[in-house]
């Protein structure tokens, strides 16, 4: 069973379109509320990670490393449900978010609009204070 | 007024992260049931168009011209409201989809969800003839 779900999950990532740097985009949804939680990015390894584990892994292009979302901060995403698009060049997340999805403490990392001044501003409150956040998850 | 509103969009497009190549990613949501619609790109110059205009304009990196929503097959998007994310390189449009937003004819770009077997398989039905739309509007 290990080897035909590998297979499968093979199988799939065969059939993803990342670009030419090796990536895709990723959106990741509440599955509560719908909210569009953030846009991030993955490689071949971090969809593999997350359709093995069922926790979401992206990949940190600042970093240049496997970023398990909430590895450290505890703000996990836990995977419910996955779609791909048209284009098979970006993936939708439907996950449970535990806490806040922003290293801002924002639930949603989508907190800021635009004012009438041309400035953009926070719209969204700050759940949880950023501090106790560590800040290198994000 | 209407230099007022000029100033307040080039305050806006300022204050945007685009990539190296001009570029920021653009995630469509509908206004009415939150669906995500699609995951496309715009330039400063369709960022600032769809800010003008209020109906969405992209960028089409294929054919690297501006790729108004809609203008051939009538799939418009009127945009309701706007989000950006903590990064600034991301951005949320809160949009009235008409029709549909896939060139398959479906009304999200985001239906095809991993099968059993390891393929990617349509999970939402086709609502419009996609040889009625036209296909160079994708």
């Amino acid at each position: 069973m290990e080897i035909k779900e590998k297979n499968r999950r093979s199988r799939l990532l065969d059939n993803v379109c990342f670009n030419a740097d090796g990536f895709i985009c990723v959106v990741a949804q509440d599955h509560l509320t719908k909210t569009i939680l953030m846009v991030a990015w993955m490689n071949r390894e971090a969809l593999d990670q997350t359709l093995e584990t069922g926790n979401v892994v992206y990949y940190s292009r600042s970093r240049k490393a496997l970023w398990r979302k909430g590895e450290t901060s505890g703000q996990t995403q836990e995977l419910i449900d996955m779609r791909i698009d048209c284009d098979r060049d970006a993936i939708l997340l439907d996950v449970l978010q535990k806490g806040v999805a922003c290293h801002t403490g924002r639930k949603s990392c989508f907190s800021w609009a635009p004012g009438s001044d041309g400035a953009w501003e926070p719209v969204e409150p700050v759940e949880t204070d950023p501090d106790v956040l560590y800040r290198g998850d994000q």
